[in-house]
């Protein structure tokens, strides 16, 4: 047995090319991203991450490395089922969920590289999975883009082989949002998977409408139509239209996950591992999902989804996002042309290897 | 209209008197307390704080000092339900309750304090309230004393007059906790009410269990028998025994308070302002009691929640806690030894007046 001998935690903040924004969260400038390393007393090291959308990643860090740290010195990191609850306790009554879970999920995701990288095995492996092939689509925070720059984009996802694509709505008027997804169902053709996210911007009434006219042009689901802790919200808009719901990035539990998909029978849960417990978290959502006859789809993080993905009887859709921490990475997201799915790599540990030389200018004091 | 000029954090680290415990978290050494100070171009500073059982206090302190302070420099201080929606709004993706609720909550208190100095009324008056009594019942983190002290601890409550006390549960073995309780009220006697909480130490089966042996001892309420996000497991207590169920301190939103008392029907919801989005989400769940006809009790904070409960038609108990944030007050909480009853106080604000020397040998970096 080795036991963890210390826990460090750097904190980066990097500026997004150009400013994004969505139906909720507003304009974007920055993203973060805590990295933990988890380092054993036989002196092997495992990396952890987490990102937020610029605000909150100081408290985050701080969390680490006080509270979380001092529940894990000395412990055995090869039990990650343990150290998940060990965490969990640590920071309970401040957690349930939230903030608590960003920090929760890096250090699990660094655990789970250093049981990968001792079993000389890629994530994909050590989690069960036989094929390192994911469905991928092409997102983007792509709300305030002009119609022209919005068709642009994504035609270079298409032009990248990708067979599914997804924008923001939740514009000003209703028209504005048809107009832009009659638009972009014209370019992509018929054949090309199409979704659309609300990022939380309506009420019930509002989706029903929307979600009626969003049918016309084939929309394979309407995400985040309304706050995801409306449990039976999601359930009154399907039923009342026939839309299939998406939702997950602003849960923070699988016991949510557990409820919205109990209460609000979405068709398409989406959890990413850097806000719902990490890896460990990540698949008890897969799990909930699969017994409920559900794919898994995730939220942003590409280069660490693909491999969880890769690894589910009933794996989902890979969203390909805007903030660019692959490009943080020695290798950033890999698209097969001419399938259009995603690879999951193939060395041992996650996969998800920081550049630290191109990360120095944006580490911050926290 | 004057705007907030600035808004400071201090971070207070303060050691208990002695060792406590719970089944759920453990051993408490510390409670942490972070104090805001928000001020208005035309010098005024209205106080809030919130407070912790001793970890994460530093994340909440920075949560507060960057994302929130951004988020309302230059704003009007008076706009408070607004406000709150902007708090929520700037830290959402991190957010969703969890640790932001603490960071959310003291600056909400502050914001009160401001409104109700501004109106020159205490705190119960400007929230409509017209009796400044409150029933009050004596708690303590008390799962570790032996039975001599244990009895020795309530019986000092009611020689202050109150008609009311609850002990922890969660114990090794069942026959301890029964023992502990049949002690209890028989020193208590028949017309004392009596209170146990278990934070959350059991499976459903095993508070079935529990509760069927505690009706016997004529026990008011059971507290947190389970995981309060395991909404219908409350029901399912209830359902099979009879037992009334109180919960709500691990609970951080209005919206999961709807939750639980929707799926679960719990008999007791018990909000605490510090950590369920401050006076505004605490008065948001005490209108969703108030319809859903529950009283409302309070968990902890006794110095304020003393304002909140006296305001309220549904008014519940208020619970006198053994984190003493009152001894580092100018009015620790007071009690009319005659009635039982706690009282308001009268002076213009949240009637939480800090003594900052008394305080000032805690203060910590953060």
């Amino acid at each position: 047995m080795s036991t963890i001998k210390d826990i460090i935690v750097e904190y980066y903040r990097i500026p997004l090319p150009e400013l994004v924004s969505d139906a909720k969260h507003g304009v974007h400038t920055h993203f973060e991203v805590p990295i933990v390393k988890v380092i054993t007393d036989d002196n092997r090291v495992g990396v952890g991450y987490t990102y937020t959308g610029g605000f909150g990643g100081r408290s985050v860090a701080k969390l680490i490395q006080i509270e979380l740290r001092n529940a894990l010195l000395g412990k055995d990191p090869a039990n990650v089922e343990h150290l998940w609850e060990v965490m969990q306790t640590a920071v309970h009554y401040l957690g349930h969920g939230g903030l608590a879970s960003f920090a929760i999920s890096a250090v699990d995701i660094a655990l789970w590289d250093l049981r990968a990288k001792k079993a000389g095995e890629p994530l994909y492996k050590l989690l069960g999975g036989s094929s390192n092939e994911v469905f991928t689509y092409g997102g983007a925070i792509d709300l305030s883009f002009p119609l022209p720059k919005l068709l642009a984009h994504h035609k270079k996802y298409l032009d990248m082989g990708l067979k599914a694509i997804k924008i923001k709505v939740g514009q000003k008027t209703l028209a504005e949002d048809i107009e832009r997804v009659k638009a972009l169902r014209e370019m992509i053709g018929p054949d090309t998977l199409f979704m659309v996210d609300a990022n939380m911007s309506w009420t019930v009434e509002q989706a029903i409408k929307a979600a009626r006219e969003f049918l016309k042009y084939d929309i394979l689901f309407l995400e985040e139509p309304i706050d995801p802790n409306n449990y039976e919200g999601h359930k009154i808009i399907a039923d009342r239209t026939g839309m299939a719901i998406a939702a997950g990035e602003n849960l923070r539990t699988p016991m949510e996950f557990a409820h919205l998909i109990k209460y609000g029978q979405i068709g398409f849960p989406q959890p990413d591992a850097s806000n719902v417990g990490g890896i460990t978290g990540f698949m008890k959502v897969a799990a909930i999902s699969h017994v409920n006859n559900l794919p898994v789809s995730a939220h942003g993080m590409q280069e660490l989804h693909v491999s969880l993905l890769a690894a589910l009887p009933n794996k989902g859709y890979l969203e390909m996002h805007s903030f660019p921490i692959d490009q943080y990475t020695t290798r950033p997201l890999v698209i097969d042309k001419k399938t259009g799915y995603a690879i999951a790599p193939e060395e041992p540990g996650t996969g998800v290897t920081f550049d630290f030389e191109k990360l120095a200018p944006f580490k911050e004091e926290f």
